[in-house]
């Protein structure tokens, strides 16, 4: 990388050298964006939108370089011609190329000048977010959002492709390929039901579980390194990695051994920080198992889809973490850390506090019953905004509508209502909708997991090697090379289903609440 | 900065857009190093390497465009027909041409490949340099220093211009504009003598300052605390700047609003961080105070040399935070985050404690009288070294040679002696003269100081706004438009002497001593 990719006779050499340089460049912008979460000082912000717009324009021309469309011709030719290498090679440089493809003509289609615009519009608006959040100030963040909807709106008409109906399937699109609205429609309307009717049965059963365990206060320190202790037995690799505090929790795997997690603590509801954590590990390791060391700069060593990245998050934070074999595991670890508060409590208490199902205002923080009802409420509210049948003045009072007729509680602020989730700032619509797909990629995973692996003893004896190798092996292994949809099958012998989601949450209610 | 810099017929503005750029690339380059000192995880090594070469490449990509020679040329014909504003703006145009062609003279002898090259192996061997460190390894060191050695005489050869006598002014010229070696010796010569002669004086003088106060031991979190009490009290303006550890201190002005100070905490000797912080803050306070709202982008937000950069650091460090005053103000603050340990120390003894003059190993540690003693034994070795005298198999004999002959003192390993610090690691060479000139500009500047402000009376009072005021207004807010050596004359009245510093220690010690 010390000199401009120099033209190459092999083409597949030098695509990954001129496109491994927009990939470089936008890791560069990824520690700018880590850094605006955990650490920047405050006044940086402009210099920071300026820094963030700039390396978006270079990785933009990068990819958008006329170069790069000659070399995936000439890739396709020697591929048809079955000029490179042995099968596996051959398969190989073929994703390579078919999904480089689908990068180079989507950043194609988009203007340079709005790519930049679109990266300080998300800067500047995701701070003046994290003000508004603070201060419960939707009025000061309305204006923000108001620009960065407007840009999405212009990247999602630009990105449109023949067979999307709306302009928000090209959103979509960029977070779960081939994926669209209807698609979306398709699961989520069946569900929507199914999922009222179990969260139904849990909240007439009379019982409640009792969660004052997790009301125990716990230092932030504390937590921490029970955090760390957790994640070093689940095989997080800390020395190519770490975990900060922020807002807004999240996980950035930003380059080869630099894969970084974000969590928040609570004083008095420790439990949301350690769920938390394990969800940004279930992405980190998905992050550490990608080929990055053969594949970094193509998209073999990216991750798929966001579906299948939250499946990974979601496995570990609910199958693995909400399990009584998990606490069978974690509960003397844990009690040794936490102090004497904790030498009284049980197994069986502790999961059923964590696997408590009832309507809540935060999503992040929300139970497996629940938390795909905010989602869905977030998906009909951002496919409303970009359509532009609800005007940002009026969000607000629609979020709380759809609170209340969905969840059946009133939001008493908008920070615990429609400023609670970083997302939009960022321009990032489209995105929600994969959290429930990564929630049923989660639970028909563990599923198929569950045919090869006796799940409650290994995690019961804190042995996760074998999950962790199973992942690897079924899905961070593949980066790129199939579909969503394929390795779903490659993996568990059936196309995606509701099922194996819906079976899972009817067990926990089941079991929490004799209902 | 949305779009490429378009071509302008306004010369200033179109260049000013495109080195900009240049700054800007430099910033996030910034950022990337500052992370490499803090938070990055170790495996990530390989990859803030390639992101540092890229980075490096292409903001020299924008320093050595023909363009930015072109726009140069018609600006110095604008500023010779007086084309350009009034007065004020031609001086200012002036003085941002006259150091953009430095800038892009020095940049265009240098080629990409080099600069590339050089930032990848800093990159490395500032990681290996870590290690090595931390196990006392030289020898594990010594190939990556070869490796950063050879490509730092590679730039010099480039750099040198006519009238440089050997090829390691060039080096000095990058972080002193215009002083040769010649110029050096000439200021050390005398110096050494003398500064031993003062450093003999309080050795044989039979009295110790009693420094028992100074090992009482402190928990990190607190002197952090106390570290940020004084910041503030300074002047330094958190919002807009951090305090974070790292193994050896360092400041980084990395963009508007974006100034980082480091440290490091040792739990038996507080006083260590309290004058590390003081000194970055002293650092950061010229970074804050530079014109970068009005000229970011051009030469006039820029320090003008590392010099008077140190000679910040060192006026805080010493000639305020040393002095009685300081701690008739301090004291109360301390003892009330100390705690009770504190309560019985005096003004009087603390003030002794940190004026103690006594022969040490490590320079970042050391007294004010035997500092440059330190610097002169650096200057020394990488003088030879460059200049191929000394092999880096034999440093670390005459890194310890040096230290029995000019402090009497025996090195006892590596780690305290030649792999302490971490310039050269990154190819810094010719950068630890300029610490010296440092504390000779800080000493003639706090006297021309000292004659507008009753310094004591402002100090002991916890009033540092006039100081920092009288700073801003003769040192930082002319960024590079004058030379340090013209900056020295304005602000003091005189041409740079090193007998304010020799009168300052020689009062030190009196008073320290009674000798």
């Amino acid at each position: 990388m010390s000199e401009a990719p120099a033209k190459n006779d092999n083409a597949l050499e030098e695509i990954r050298a001129l496109w491994g340089e927009s990939q470089t460049l936008a890791s560069a912008a990824a520690l700018l964006a880590w850094d605006q979460e955990t650490y920047m000082p405050a006044s940086a912000g402009p210099a920071r939108a300026e820094q963030s717009a700039l390396l978006a324009r270079l990785v933009h021309e990068r990819r958008t370089a006329p170069r790069v469309g000659e070399l995936l011709d000439r890739l396709d030719d020697e591929n048809a011609a079955g000029e490179t290498g042995g099968i596996d090679d051959r398969e190989t440089t073929r994703s390579i190329a078919r999904e480089l493809r689908r990068d180079h003509e989507r950043a194609v289609s988009l203007p340079s000048s709005l790519v930049a615009d679109l990266a300080r519009a998300g800067s500047i608006a995701q701070d003046a977010w994290k003000h508004a959040r603070a201060n419960n100030d939707f009025a000061a963040f309305a204006p923000h959002l108001g620009a960065v909807l407007s840009l999405t709106r212009e990247k999602a008409r630009c990105l449109k492709r023949d067979g999307q109906e709306e302009i928000y399937d090209a959103l979509l699109d960029e977070y779960e390929p081939d994926t669209t609205g209807a698609d979306i429609d398709a699961v989520f309307g069946p569900l929507r039901e199914r999922l009222a009717a179990i969260v139904d049965r849990a909240r007439s059963s009379g019982t409640r579980p009792d969660t004052s365990v997790l009301d125990r206060p716990v230092p932030e320190d504390t937590q921490h390194d029970f955090g760390l202790f957790v994640l070093r037995a689940c095989g997080f690799d800390l020395d190519a990695g770490r975990l900060d505090v922020t807002t807004h929790p999240f996980c950035e795997g930003l380059a080869p051994g630099d894969t970084r997690l974000t969590t928040r603590y609570k004083g008095d509801r420790w439990s949301d920080a350690l769920y938390g954590t394990l969800h940004e590990m279930g992405h980190g390791l998905y992050e550490q198992g990608l080929p990055k060391a053969d594949h970094w700069g193509t998209p073999l060593a990216e991750s798929v889809s966001l579906g299948i990245h939250e499946s990974q998050s979601r496995l570990w934070e609910n199958l693995v973490g909400r399990s009584g074999a998990f606490w069978a595991w974690a509960l003397p670890h844990l009690a040794r850390r936490y102090g004497e508060a904790f030498t009284d409590a049980s197994v069986e208490t502790l999961t059923r506090a964590v696997n408590t199902v009832e309507p809540s205002l935060i999503r992040v923080e929300a139970d497996e019953g629940t938390y795909n009802l905010h989602v869905m409420i977030r998906y009909e509210l951002e496919r409303s905004l970009i359509r532009e049948d609800l005007s940002i003045g009026d969000l607000p009072g629609a979020w709380n509508e759809r609170y209340r007729d969905l969840l059946g509680i009133e939001v008493p602020d908008d920070r615990r209502g429609c400023l609670q989730d970083v997302h939009w700032s960022f321009g990032l619509v489209g995105y929600f909708p994969t959290y429930t797909l990564g929630n049923l990629y989660a639970s028909q995973l563990w599923e198929a997991m569950g045919r090869s692996i006796d799940l409650p003893a290994a995690v019961a004896a804190g042995e996760f090697g074998p999950l962790l190798a199973w992942l690897r092996e079924h899905i961070h292994a593949h980066g790129r090379r199939y579909s969503a949809a394929q390795l779903c099958e490659r993996a568990t012998g059936e196309p995606l289903s509701a099922e194996p989601l819906l079976r899972h949450l009817d067990a926990v209610v089941r079991e929490s609440y004799n209902a």
